[in-house]
């Protein structure tokens, strides 16, 4: 029996098929969203990588932002309670997911059964999500993918002290002016970021295990920052990536027994 | 009698002298502030306007953000309840003073005999304060100081849904692909500032009569905006950018008595 788990965020487009809700024998990601070309093709890759058709479908589920223009859906799903169950997939003891996206931030507080228990989430504020790095990274002259590398040079600890992007971003300037290290800047935005979101992790109660999802959770200087702050350890994954579409994917096979 | 108030704030340094707490006698105003030279070449236009010098000066009061780094001053204060004290003298009716500077806004309540009784103040987020403008004129390409006659010829009513000022960016980047009027854009970026300061002067409580000062006061689509907001008029002045200053100057004339 398989069923497929499709995540339409607005920067990517995920899906997953699952055999029996137990094995991920397809994936697929393209990286554009809602709105574009990325749905149809990411929907067309899984089953491809699959060797599968749609008909071999028992149920296809679909979550996230742009979750409502599918028509090859059977279900949709909000993609909070996709991300819960799909990162319990993927970590079973999980009972926190931090989930720092392009746009916003969340934190999900998971259960033992994998279902979502409670959360908190930012999505009206640049700073603490990718775009507060996206942000920084275009002052620094630098890639945003580079942003790791160079901030675990840092050898001398500077705050950026405003919060907003704004004002963070007129500091890393004067920073700069200042002729201060940009390994060290970069070091003290990923303890901005980890500031912020530590903040909202504490709102909602941060358990072991506690994962982090989302674009941001491939900068470990981030990642880092953050189990400093917090003072817990953090578990990722590349498939972490996928949580929504595998959630989806699990809620679609619970669709069907 | 005569008293000296200065007020050196992160932009700008303002200098009023007060002949017996009564009559504006000098004033002197220069673009720069804390840290600069703006303090003393304030002060000495202040003086050189008045014909007078540090030795006819009874008291001298020094406020706002650089308010501890000058020698002349006999003693300093906060720049709230300067800005009451000074808003009373100017507007004798006043009640509420909403104050937009470059950084920071802030909503004052002031009493009958124009002391401070409460306010609220955001100086952590740029939206809502004159940062917002500055980043949407550069994205517009215009000049900060055009945005009021250029909103005034909005036909069409445009909404920045976001509040963030990185956000709003990007919507106006959007709006300005999709070929929206330039001038639509920035009548919605008034009401977006509007909407944001008028939270804050819900909070303290707005009561007539209502006046607007700081930088973004000069700016009448904003003010027009504001008015629309709360409902109420709202009054301003080109001296209410002395109005710290100013209120220096009367607490400086207190202290004498
Ligand atoms: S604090 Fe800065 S980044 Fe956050 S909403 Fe305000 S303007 Fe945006």
């Amino acid at each position: 029996l398989y069923t497929m788990g499709i995540d339409i965020g607005s920067t990517a487009s995920k899906c997953v098929i699952l055999k029996d809700g137990k094995e991920i024998v397809s994936k697929s990601l393209v990286s554009v969203g809602a709105g574009t070309s990325g749905p149809s093709r990411a929907i067309a890759e899984v089953l491809e990588n699959g060797g599968l058709k749609r008909e071999d479908m028992a149920f296809v589920l679909a979550t996230g932002y742009g979750r409502n223009s599918l028509e090859i859906a059977d279900k949709q799903m909000s993609e909070l309670s996709c991300h819960a169950h799909g990162a319990h997939f993927l970590f079973p003891n999980v009972h926190t997911v931090i989930d720092i996206g392009g746009q916003d931030a969340k934190v999900l507080h998971v259960g033992d059964d994998g279902n979502l228990v409670n959360f908190v989430m930012n999505d009206k504020c640049a700073a603490g999500t990718g775009r507060f790095l996206d942000v920084m990274a275009r002052v620094l002259e630098v890639d945003v993918g580079d942003l790791a590398g160079l901030g675990a040079k840092s050898q001398v600890q500077v705050e950026i002290s405003s919060t907003c992007t704004v004002f963070a971003e007129s500091e890393v300037i004067s920073q700069l002016a200042k002729g201060t290290d940009r390994c060290d800047i970069i070091d003290g935005i990923h303890r901005s970021v980890a500031g912020r979101v530590g903040g909202l992790a504490r709102r909602v109660g941060v358990q072991p295990d506690v994962v982090m999802t989302g674009g941001v959770a491939r900068n470990c200087g981030v990642l880092h920052a953050l189990e400093k702050e917090l003072n817990t350890e953090i578990q990722t994954s590349p498939l972490a990536q996928y949580n929504g579409a595998l959630g989806a994917a699990l809620f679609a096979f619970e669709k069907c027994r």
